[in-house]
This record gives structure tokens, C-alpha cells and sequence, in this order.
């Protein structure tokens, strides 16, 4: 991996801090949750609650306890088949959509199973090797990147009963200052984008490289509940003209009338939440959309989605708002490689690149996500079809 | 319903013995299995652990405190949503293949819900309305197949866990002499089959008709897992000559090789069990078959599937073993109504009628099968493709 | 083969007359229809007429001229693979849904076919061996099931034309007289059905034997369009109580509203023809309609379709009309074996008895069965859901 | 549209004579196939050679005659209907995946249909509109493109053949001059791309733009069949971790073991080709691979594909050899829109835009391709997996 290791820290003692509270903040997040919730797999896109915190837990067991602390062995054998997500390179593995049907081990277990890690790692962080530390952050990274699909993941599950529970009835949204958008300028000329900065980043956010880019305005905010629903009122589900053909085909199958989670009950709609079913907030930015609807959306209101190169040159505008923290935004990018693109070395090779076709690029970071895990240079990708991750979208234009 | 209450009972009291009983045994069933177990569904024609608990309680809230017990109110007005099975009459329901989703209400909860009815219930039993009286004792009877069910259901859910895990690691098989089938002779003539007794039936048993038998033998036994070897070295099912079209398209398309539950490890073949993963016991009888394999089987074999007449005329035969209490038998009949079948009164008419078509009939009763459960005359169905009930089979040929 | 050539015959010279005869008949019906038309297939289950006219040349140069005329080449070797419909024993075949696929050989090579298979047969059929002769009546028999189907797969070929061209536009529907139907009294007692005359049958009818009727009355006509469309407007299509669970649910996934190839324009319903699109006549017996749907009808009339055996006693009864030449009858029987059933020797064993499992048995024949075909224990078969056929239905009631 | 119409021309005798090349060269191009091959359809992707035919009939027909030609009516209102292709402007329209069961029209009429637009358009292009001209041209390029299309299409058609028929018997390959491939070198910098001459260019491949190139070497010559016999006998269909994760996911549910059209016959493999079965020649350029396997090649000879800006930058280098007339050339990069991309005005608006989504672009053009269609600057398009077109590949890599 290519990130440096800050100077002058002291990794081990200041990376055993930071490696518990990362993993004790997964473990808050699924203390809401019953055994049962914690179980299912509502669609074979999404994983169970309990499987991510064992995921998480057998990412660290495999690249950093079997080859760096001596001795260590696994807590279960089985688990090396039953945890390992997609990593050909770390052998057979429990076929994706099934990993609902695990009820052995228990939720309980699966706690034993990371305390066990947990301390082992605490072992090898007393005095790490320096070519283990890279993979540290990286499986940190990996965590809080499945804090984000925890939170995704039990949404869309508690949204499977017709109960609609709320995960934390208290759950708050972030503040959303309503207002016009105004459109920011973005220059013609050659452009610098990718990861820079000495800290870690993913492989597919490198190299830092060069691209050029025609003049662009890109909207100071994101697109609001408030106006999808003008979008929706003026017919813009019951248009094809208005979408890619792909997506008109996939609105039509799947009888999609409006986002995610919306439900129509008499004359209002409410959306389902974290915090439950609740009424649908104009002034909020909307949420749950496929890029296929972003993209119609763009559309009908005149505009285009940005580029993900326009987006992170703009996104250091003054006046750019809601670049994190509130949702993940689609832009008008083919998931690819960047010019140059190596994967890491390894089997943790297998993390980004097997992935860059058939997927449309997102960029920001979400309300579900991690405190300090966004960066602007950060490359979320989904398929355009996807809606059940936080996304929004916010507007540009050519300035010609 | 048409049976009858034998005369003299004291009907509430006993009843309410029974009542309890046959609720304690399916909360007994239960308990060897954690939240996590209880919620899933292993497939759409399977439903959880917990699901049964509720739905069965459903039955008796719906069928017998709604309209007997005046001032009862539902526990929860959702779960008439939730816990409705197929009973159009009843109203609109939840997607039978979603019912893995509902982790809420949690196994606890659903512990409630059943005490809540039973208090109920034993109010109403206290001093029961006549009219009353069939349908505990039909309420008591689907609950007893839910118990099977809940057995049939857990072992596939847990077959899907790469780890094997027992539902209980001491289950016992039931004894089964072995030795080498002998058949015994059904006469040529008239034979009235049919409930007849004074006892509860289900609607499908009846009328009780006459139907021409020409002239049978039929095993004394149950086919083994040993004969089952036989076959599969002979190439059972490498050779389509032996199968009906439409299951040599189902195994073909299904991989079929040994029946459900058998896996090979090296040159054993083991069964994965209530009690775990074990050895196959040639002397046992086969179980977890289709129809379409049972009815290959006995085209090499020679012989023929007995139809459902046969069997219920040859069962009192002396020498029928295993007539109950091992296994259910498939038969050559398909599931259509006996002559002058009439389905109950009301919502219950739904129970048996409207499946009575694509499905064959199963005779005799399995080590699943509550005690006292299993009549002679009980006309069990499932579709030929099926396997994971605890079906097996018996042989029989024509007399000439 | 068990039937038996009548004894005085001169079997080789009206045999090779018959043969000419059907043979002719099959070019007759397929000359109407363009090389386009001849070759396309329209769904799974139906075949292309091309391959109707090929498979049954297959037939007899696969059963008759191989074993039984010395010296017989066949015309092209690849056409026992392509034209093989389901006989394992004959080996490999093409893929039935691909049938559509086969542009080449060409509608005239396949005449070519024909006429090389006829020619061989005119040889064989001026003396041929006695053990052949029951064979040759089998392929003739063969090749008018074959006729009608050509008649029903195009039917539904052209059916998928937006243009719905006619096959024939001056096709004429057969006579049904109208009037109020009334019920014929069928006794109790034991009757005998299956084949008994000397002539041809499949073996699917044979043995006669015993069966045990109760009383029961039936229908002297069949149920007319215009009892159909009473069905229809007290909402049979849309009261899930009146249906079969598995055809509820098949009604609901294809949309049914009506029976197969009708279509509404404005206030009028019509009906795709072989004459093309014509009105509704509700004088005419209603056609195309699945078992699910006759079922479903004869449940909203307060009665129920006939058993197989009850059809076979009653069709003899003076009254009974519309036995053959309207439509197929669709009987409340499950497609089993009869008792003591032994399926023919040799390859032609899997004409019907690999069949006999999840289809329900029809009864007489339609108007586009051939002259002569149809005998009254003719069992004919399709799966419950099946709508493509000439198929209808006749009521019948219990008599108690 | 934006192209130019040379100034000074005679744009309508001489447009008359384009159109009635292009016309006639459909025509022969169908000549060799009889009805039934041109009315087939091998599946959804691919289109029957008649609806090809009458397709771009309509295309005149609606764009041209109807807005331009006072008083033209259509030879058949119906055929509006029938031969739209995806126009949601043009109104309703058949279900593409059901043109193969249009038995009528015949081959003949649509001949027929075909005469009476080229009649109509001859009056037309006798004093054509200027605002015509350019509409013209796009539907001859349109029928260009199909052209393609239907000697792609009928490729698939015929080889679902069992009997392997001949499109041609005498097709003859394109010469392909073999030798070890040298690399080419294309230089870091501003690059312009996209259409820039006077004459005809789809609107995709506008506006020209100006686009950065890291350094990078792009081979002058395409992968051969030998190159690829080599990736299979090192296992590169075997191997999951030099695929894309969906592409392996394709490949081992479809069973990919080579490229399309491949048959192994013994120790030899064959292609299926417009001139029937032939050896696999290694000396060939290797076609009809996806871009899944495209891109694992690559990665398997430690390189990749280019990109489409180095590919068009790299096209007029010396020594780049077969940038047309072999097949089309995977590249890189995802099919979206350029900067400043706007589409076609009106219903022909629809004609690329809609598509830009889930597509990977191929650069060049094929022995399929109509002389004179191809331009450097085209922009053809699949999705990943599409094996059945003309598709070949060219190895890049980066400079540094």
C-alpha cells in the first residue's frame, strides 16, 4: 500500500487507541439490535448486522494476525469459509446470498469471536511490525466502511416488516439549511485529482493525476425532497423520455413512483427511517435514489450530473455545502480506473479493482457514515440501479 | 365440521388439559433453538420456528376468541397481518416468502402472544359454547402439524449452516427391524375407505366411499437406505428410462444425485439429521425423497407405489409395520377430493380444498409426527418435487 | 402393442391407403400457412408445423423403415436428432424450446422428407411383416394427434402477431345447438371403462377395469360463451375463494380475465380465431381455458366437473351431446395409470406413461381433432394451467 | 444535427444514388437466406434479417416521407407498430423480444414495403428539402449500421443450428499480415478527440473536446487466435482472479471455456463463422469475446486495454494496423456522454443518448462493417458480457 505512516508518531500506541474505538463504535451501532435483527439478509446486496461485525473481525484475523503474530491461531476454523466476503485469494467462501441462513454463530459468539481478535491484535499492536501497519489502517478503513453498510443494510431489513420499526426512535437527521441553490464556477483547464495528502486512501483513489476540464457550474447544494416532488407531480416517473433506457426499463419492472422507503399514505408521504416511518421533509435533501433516477431527475430540471472530477475540483469552493455528512451523491462518472491505476499487492488487491465496470461513481460521504472516514478524493461506487444506500444527487451544468 | 364430540365427555375440562398440552409440547419443540434460529426461512415453502409458534396462536385467536369470547381483543391488531397463513376469508396477508424478514415481534414477544391467547383460551374453555367445540379440537390438530412442520422446517434451515449444527445432538432414530421385505396380498373387491370413526378427521377424509380394488401385494416395510444404495449404484440416477419426465427435468436441473441431506465424504455417504451430521445406516429407512425419486425407485425395483386406497385397506393387514411413526409414504394418488367431498363451513373451508391439485398423496406418519397425531385414514399431500418433508416409501405390485 | 388387427383384412393395401390418406391430410393443413409460418415456434410447449410434419416422418422411418425395410438409409442422419421429440431410447435430441430455430432443413426439404419416407413406406406397406402392422397404426394414430396440434400451435403462433392473421379466414366453427342444459342421471354401481373394442388405443387406456361410481348427474351440453361471460361479470376472475391456491396464484401472475386469445375492443369482446379476430358468440361453447379455470367456473355454479369415469359411463347416455368434435372436456381426474397399466415394450413405452404425473385428463375431442381420431375412453392430458388447447368443460353434480 | 453538407454539392441527384446503393446493398446482403432465416429471432438482443429490412424501411417512412413528402400515407398503418425499433416518440411499438414471431409481414412484402418507400423517396430526393438532407444521411447511415447488424444477427441465428448451415460457404476471411506485435507509443498531452471533419458523425462522437493522455504504448496490430489458445492453456478461464468479479460470475454461469462460436471436435477447435464451421486459424485476429474476457486477456499478458482517446489518438500513428475493417476493439472506457454532449434534436434524439449507461465502447469496425461506414472517431457500443458481435482486442500499456 502507498500511503505513509505519519512521521514521528507513535504508531502502535496511538494506532491500539484508535483500533479500539473503531471497533468499539461497531459494536454500538449493533447494540440497538436484537439476535434477530441482527441475523437476516433482506436482499442478497445486503448482509446481516452480525456478519458485518464478523466480517470486520476476520479481516483483521486473516491479513494481519496469521502472518504477523506468531503463534496466533484461529478462534474457528470454519469461520476462515463462513466470513470471507470475496477474497478468491483467501480461499472458498459461504456463498453471498446466504449469508442470512446463519443462525450458528450466534450474535453472542460472533461477540466472543471479535474480543478474541480483539485481544490478539491488542497483542500485536504492543509492538507492531512497520510492514504491518499500512494493513492496520486498512482493516480500520474496512471497518468503518461496514459501520456505513451495518446502518444501510438494517434499514432496508427493519423495512422488509410490516411493523416498521425504528432502528433508534430518537435518530436524528442532519440539519439542512433550505434556501435556493446557487451555482458555484468551475474553471476550464487542467485539473489535479486524486489522493494527494500523506494520509491513507484507497488503491482505486490513485494516482494523483491530471484531467481536463471544460468550464462547469456546479449547484452550492443538494437537490431537496421538495423538489422531487415537483419532479414527481410533473410526471417525471411516467416519462421515458426523460430516462436512460435502462433505467425506464428497471422504473417499470420494479413500479417505481417515487424513492425508497416513500409510501403514500392518503395525501401525504412518509419515508421510512433510522428513526421510523416519518413524514417527508420538503426542505430535506432527498435520499434512496437510483443513479438512474438522479440522472432523470438532472434531466427534467435542465441540468446534468457532475462529473466525479468536477465534483472534487469544486468541492474546495467556498460555498460548497453538504460535500459530507449528509448523502452520498452520484455523478456522471463510469466507475474506472484512474490512469495508472495499480491494486495493492496481495490478496487485499481483490478490494477495489475487480469491481470498476458496470457501476456509476458516488462521491461525499453519507449521515451514515463514519466521523473522519470521508475524504474528498474518496470513491463510493454502486450500480446505477441501486437505491438503497444514503445517495442524492446534486446538479451542474456546462457554462457554455 | 362433521365429527362429533363423544357423548358423556366432559368436553371444556378436558379439553382445556388437552389444550394445554398440545400448546406446552410446541413450546417445548422450540426450545432448543435460539432467537436467531427461530426467525429465519430456509426457502418459500418453509417457514420459521417462529412464525409456526404465532400462527398457530393466530388460529385460535381468530377462529375461536374473536367470535366466542365476547370483549377479546387482539394482542396486536398487526399480527392478524402477520400471522395469517392463506386464508383469503380472513383477509390480506404477509408474502409467505417474507416471513423469514419479521424479527419483530422478537421469540419473546411471541412467547407473550401465546400466553396472552392461552389465558384466553382458558376462559373460553372454562364454560365453552358447543359450536365452539369442533374448532378447538381443529385448532389443536393444526397446531399438532405445525409441530411436525416446525421440525421439518428447522432441520432444512439448519442444513443450510455450513457448521452442521444439530437441533439436538442426543435425537434418536426410531428402532426399525430390518429384514427382508415380505408382501402381503389386498383382495380383489369393494373397500370402503375414509374416515369412519367417531374421532376428529379432516375434511379431506371424508366422505367415507366405497372404490373397487383389484387384486395387490404390498411390503411389510419400508424401503432401506441400503436398498436406496442399490439403486444409486446401479445407476438410479443416471437413467432417465426410469423417471417420469417431469422429474428427470427436476433432477437433471436440480443436480440430484442421492436424496436431500446425503452428502459424500470420500467413500462414506452421511445424513445430516435432527441430531447432526451422521453415518447412513443401510438397515434404516430411506427419508427425504421426492416422489419422482420414489417412483423411479420403484420402476427399478419392478414394482409400483401402492395408490392411497391400497395402502389405507392393507394397513390393518397384520405384519404392516411402520405403518405410522417412521415415515410418510408416497402413494400413486394424486390429491383430488373423495367422491362427495365437501369442504367445512366458513373460513376453515379453506384448510384442505383449495390445495387439491399438482400434489400427491402421502399415508402413515413420521417420527415428526406428534403421538396420537397420525390416523390411518389421514391423507397427507405434497407436490412430487418435494423432499424435505420426512417422506420415505413402500413398495407394492399388482396381484396377476 | 395390445390391439388387435382385425382378422379378415387385407391389411398391407388398406393399411397403404390409410396411410396415403392421413399422410395427405397433414400436407393439406399445412399448406395454407407460409414458410414464415411454418417455422416458428411460439412458446415452449408449442412446436413449429415444419416439425410437426418432420417428427412424424421421423416416426415411422425411426420405428417402421429402420427395423422392418431392409436396406433403409436414412435421408439425412441429422434428422434423428433434430426430429426426435422426447423418446430417450431413440438418443439425443434437439432442445424442444429451440425448435424454432431450425430455418433449415427448409418447409420444402422438409416435403422432401416426406416424400422419401413415403415412397420407403409404400414398399413396406406392400408386404409388410405382421409385427409391424400394429406399429404403422400407432404412427398414423401418432401423426393425427400431430394434425391437431399443428391446428393449436399455430393458432397460437398467429395469435402473437399484432396483425392476427388469420390461417383460414373462411373457417367455420361447428353447429352448437343452445338452449337451457340439463342434467343426465349417471346410476351408482360399478362400471367398467378403458379400452374394449378390437380397434386401436393407446395404452394409456387400457386395461379395462372396474371402478366404483357413485350416483351422479351431468351436464347434456357444454358451459357456452355466454355463461362464461355471466361468470365473468359477477367477478370470477377477480374472487380468489372460487380458485385452486396454485391457480389463483397462476391467475394472478399472467393476468388472466378472461379465456385465452379473447380480447376487448371497447364494450366488445372478441375472440382470435383460426378464422382470425372474430365477436364473442355466447351461443358457442367457451374454449381455451385452463383446468384452473374450469375448475373455478364449475365451483361459482354450485356444481363440479366430471370425473374421467363418470365422463366415459355418462357418454353413451342418450343426450350427451357434443362428446367429440366441440372441444376437450376437462375432468376433475389427476393423469394416472389405471390399474394392471403396462406401458407398450420398446422404445415407444415412453408415448404416454412418463407422463403421468401433474396433469389432469381431458376427455372427447375438438374441432380440430381429425375425423375419425377420437374414441370415447381417449384420455388426453395437460398440466392444469394449460390454455392453448381446444380444451372446454361439461358440469356435473353429485346426485345425493 | 450537426454536420455539414459539402458545400456546392448536388446534394439531391447524388443523394439519390447513395441511397439507392446503400438500398440495394441491404438487399443483397439478404439475398442468401431463405423466409424462414429472415424471419428467426435468436434471442432478445438480436433482430430477425426481414425486421431489419423493414426496420430501416420505416425509418425513411417516419422521418422522412411523412414530415416531407406531401401526401405520402403508409403503405400499411400497422407497420408503425411493428418495425419502431425504441422510439418512445414515434409512439407504441411491438415487444422487441417477440419480433420473431412476425411470420407476416412476409419476406416478400416487406420487399413490397420496401419498393413503395424507395418509390417515395425517389420523388422525394428529386427536389429534396434542405432541412431534409441531413436526416437522409442519418438513414443511411442507420441502414449501414444495420447491415451490420444483420450479418451479426443471422450468424447467431444460424448457429443455433444443429446442422452448422452456411450463411456463405465461400466467405472469405480479411487478410491479416501476422508477426509478433510491436508497440506503438503515444505521446503525454492535450489530446483533441471526436468528430471534426465536414461530413457525417453520429452524435455521440461530438463535440470534439479536448482530453489529457498519460504517456502509453498501444499495440499495432490486434490479439490473434493463437494469442488466446495460449490464455486457455494457461487456465485464463479458470483463473477468478484475472476477471472482473461479474465477469467471473458471467463466465461461470454461462460455462465459458472459449470464444463465442467455438466448438471443440476432438483435439481441434472450430469456429462457427458466416462460411459455416472452420478450423480455428492462429494466425487470425481472435473475435466474438466479451469485453469481460477482453479485459481478463489483458490483465493475464500484464496489460490492458487502451482507452478510447488513446485509441483514437493513436489510430492515425503509423503502423497501426487494422483500425477497420477486422472487428471492433474493446476499449477501456465506459460509454457516457462527451463534455458538452448534446443530442439530436427531436425523435432522432433518441438515438444514442439514451443508451449511455452499463456500455463499454469499441473503436474501429469489422469485416461486417459496411465499406466507407467506418470513421476513426465512431463510437460503438456493448455491454460487458455481449459475446455475438464482431468484437476483437488490442493491447495497451502504460509508458511509464
Amino acid at each position: 500500500m502507498q500511503w505513509n505512516v505519519p512521521a514521528g508518531a507513535a504508531p502502535g500506541s496511538s494506532l491500539a487507541v484508535r483500533y479500539a474505538a473503531v471497533r468499539a463504535r461497531t459494536e454500538a451501532l449493533a447494540a440497538p439490535l436484537s439476535p434477530e435483527d441482527q441475523c437476516i439478509q433482506s436482499m442478497p446486496d445486503a448482509s446481516p448486522a452480525k456478519w458485518h461485525r464478523a466480517h470486520t473481525t476476520w479481516f483483521f484475523e486473516t491479513f494481519l494476525l496469521l502472518p504477523h503474530l506468531p503463534g496466533y491461531r484461529r478462534l474457528n476454523e470454519d469461520y476462515a469459509f463462513l466470513f470471507n466476503s470475496y477474497y478468491e485469494a483467501a480461499g472458498p467462501r459461504h456463498a453471498r446470498p446466504k449469508r442470512g441462513m446463519l443462525t450458528r454463530p450466534s450474535a453472542a459468539e460472533v461477540g466472543e469471536y471479535r474480543a478474541h481478535v480483539d485481544a490478539a491484535m491488542a497483542q500485536l499492536l504492543a509492538d507492531p511490525p512497520a510492514e504491518a501497519l499500512p494493513l492496520v489502517e486498512l482493516g480500520l478503513q474496512h471497518e468503518e466502511q461496514h459501520q456505513e453498510l451495518l446502518l444501510t443494510d438494517i434499514l432496508h431489513a427493519l423495512s422488509q416488516n410490516p411493523l416498521r420499526p425504528a432502528y433508534d426512535p430518537d435518530w436524528r437527521e442532519p440539519a439542512s439549511p433550505a434556501g435556493p441553490a446557487r451555482y458555484l464556477v468551475g474553471a476550464e483547464g487542467l485539473a489535479e485529482i486524486g489522493h494527494a495528502s500523506p494520509g491513507f486512501a484507497f488503491d482505486n483513489e490513485t494516482p494523483r493525476h491530471r484531467t481536463w476540464l471544460e468550464g462547469y457550474r456546479i449547484a452550492d447544494r443538494l437537490v431537496t425532497n421538495g423538489e422531487w416532488l415537483a419532479f414527481m407531480a410533473d410526471g417525471g416517473y411516467r416519462t421515458p423520455t426523460l430516462w436512460m433506457s435502462a433505467g425506464w426499463a428497471t422504473a417499470c419492472a420494479e413500479g417505481w413512483e417515487a424513492p425508497l422507503y416513500w409510501e403514500r399514505r392518503g395525501e401525504e408521504w412518509r419515508q421510512f427511517t433510522l428513526g421510523g416511518l416519518r413524514p417527508v421533509d420538503p426542505a430535506l435533501p432527498v435520499r434512496h435514489i437510483s443513479w438512474y433516477e438522479a440522472e432523470a431527475f438532472a434531466r427534467w430540471a435542465g441540468r446534468r450530473l457532475p462529473t466525479e472530477a468536477e465534483w472534487e475540483a469544486a468541492a474546495t469552493l467556498p460555498g460548497f455545502a453538504a460535500a459530507t455528512g449528509t448523502g452520498w451523491q452520484w455523478t456522471g462518472s463510469a466507475y474506472r480506473p484512474y490512469p495508472g491505476f495499480r491494486p495493492w499487492a496481495g490478496a487485499v488487491g481483490e478490494y477495489n479493482g475487480k469491481f470498476m465496470v458496470q457501476q456509476m461513481v458516488l462521491r461525499g460521504g453519507s449521515l451514515a457514515t463514519p466521523p473522519g472516514h470521508a475524504r474528498l478524493p474518496y470513491r463510493n461506487f454502486f450500480p446505477p440501479e441501486s437505491r438503497w444506500q444514503f445517495s442524492t444527487l446534486r446538479l451542474a451544468e456546462d457554462l457554455a
